[in-house]
């Protein structure tokens, strides 16, 4: 076992707290990753707070990890010291069900292991990111190319997968028109991957301010959802259209974008049930779906796809001392558009 | 112009009565088909009482039509004397939107003309099959095989084209398990054509004693919605659901029973809006979609493939005086499985 400093809270209206945690020996599958940057995920702030359930604390959360590796298990072929490698949402998985043995992990029918603020197959609770290093299975770390910068790549573990996933399965593509409906950590990355996928993409998003940003990053349009002539100019106009919206919102004026056989993928999890009209899902033979993340092979796929294409998060690098702060303005909102801890800053204490 | 006898309802809560309405002239493009049976849908019981809006007193129902060519226009050349046709929801569409050309006639962005209680391209309100006869544009009329009983066939026109789309598109066939929610008109013509499409198919319905009826249709297994065990023992066992229940109902439990990349299909109009909890369609990445119908290139396949298949509605045959009977026990669920009024019994009057 190794002793690492890290940050943690004690209740779920406690602010971070400078801890040390311990990390396994290193098992003959694993890697040893010193994390480099560690992405805030709203995720993670949900989990603090107890706002999803039960919470096991102290919790050190992060799963938006970036790093270089500094130790490999002896039966380990895929990295060596020194090498560039991520973590995500998951960190085990049963890898027996048929859809571990299809590489969607994230679907494990019994049991996936979340990276933090789970109990892994050996009865501990796993602690995340927000920490010097982690210890993992190699089968569930990526690699990630060595001039590719960290920083930026971090986010992309968990927002950058959350996006690819979607937009791949449902065909994001040249003559396709694409639209992403919030412009935050997630919805800044899918802009970037669906045009780089090469679809006409259209971001949807209340901060008017935000447009320069978005057609910088491969948007081809910016629409208001306060202004009505978004609904009525754009009715009927869309293959596919991906919501990163994580409240209740009008879903029905939003189907009513989506074209023949358009898809709408709901990621967010709003406390309501989603309320549809019958007919925005007959008209136009349309459906909502959900997609959650996406597994080990299609991770990798998606920062080799990144790194070809320049892909990264726009980030504002942080310090450890940071992150009550950082939880604060991420619910207000107020990030252009994922904060990123410097693991660095955990020596300062 | 032509007389014909039919049945009309002149309000919403009166009873149907014996009329007479005035069929076209035979354009170049039209036939006249003289009805042999049209069947009665629960969508007609819905216009005729007002129920979907507005209705264009007096109603003449019915779009479930097979009948016999008795007239073709000069330019027709797929229809000739005594040919058996069949019509189904539609008599027109603009024919020149994406969705027309491409054959998906039902989802017209311009303005589908409905058999009946809709106004035509001509100014008129469109009369359906509880008549002797109709004259409709060829390209609106389907062939059905001479030795194909009409009785049987009639239903095929909606309840038939109804399921099939959906079957076909959502890839029911071999290694395929399907469930269909509903044992009514349109389910007991939907799991002939699920099986027949090689699919393993479930009927979920709550009047046991139709158990027979299924099981011989091609069901492979019935289940009963106020057993809880359906629920557990086919979680997440499905790759396609088709549900025919036009009320609101749980549909949580029902997604419940998609496996990975599963399809939940919603043919149904409830008068509340769906209600769905965002996990039941994160999990599995699931799909809730609508089907409206299908196009007339579809309806043509889907006729040839019930032939070749022996597949036909199960027909109570009435005459003419039962309709208003026949809609109270619609109403009730108590017909097996399609009332088809017999189009001979209008010359009674």
């Amino acid at each position: 076992m190794t002793t690492v400093r890290a940050r943690a809270m004690a209740g779920p209206a406690d602010r971070f707290q400078a801890v040390t945690i311990e990390r396994r020996a290193l098992g003959p599958h694993d890697v040893r990753i010193d994390i480099s940057y560690g992405g805030i995920c709203h995720t993670d702030v949900h989990h603090a707070r107890a706002e999803f359930g039960e919470t096991h604390y102290p919790i050190v959360p992060g799963h938006e990890i970036a790093g270089v590796v500094s130790a490999v298990g002896t039966e380990v072929t895929k990295f060596a010291v020194g090498d560039h490698a991520g973590v995500g949402c998951l960190v085990d998985s049963c890898r027996e069900c048929d859809n571990c043995r299809a590489g969607l992990e994230s679907y494990c029918r019994v049991g996936k292991v979340l990276t933090y603020n789970a109990v892994g197959r050996d009865g501990q609770v796993t602690l995340g990111g927000y920490s010097e290093s982690i210890v993992v299975d190699a089968a569930f770390a990526v690699r990630i190319p060595e001039t590719m910068p960290l920083a930026s790549a971090a986010p992309l573990m968990c927002a950058g997968i959350t996006m690819y996933s979607p937009l791949r399965r449902w065909n994001a593509g040249p003559g396709k028109r694409v639209a992403i409906i919030g412009f935050g950590g997630l919805g800044h990355v899918g802009v970037q991957i669906a045009a780089a996928l090469g679809a006409s993409t259209t971001v949807i998003n209340k901060t008017a301010d935000q447009r320069d940003d978005a057609l910088r990053l491969g948007a081809a349009d910016f629409r208001s959802p306060n202004d009505p002539s978004t609904y009525s100019e754009l009715a009927n106009s869309f293959d596919l259209i991906v919501s990163t919206v994580p409240a209740s919102y009008d879903l029905d004026v939003h189907l009513n974008l989506l074209g023949q056989d358009g898809t709408f993928v709901n990621l967010g999890v709003p406390e309501k049930p989603l309320s549809i009209q019958p007919y925005s899902l007959l008209t136009n033979r349309r459906s909502i779906v959900g997609s959650m993340s996406g597994g080990m092979p299609e991770t990798q796929e998606m920062v080799d796809f990144c790194f070809e294409h320049g892909i990264g998060a726009e980030v504002e690098i942080v310090g450890a001392d940071y992150i009550d702060e950082a939880f604060e303005r991420l619910v207000a909102s107020d990030v252009r558009y994922r904060f990123v801890i410097d693991a660095s800053t955990f020596a300062g204490h």
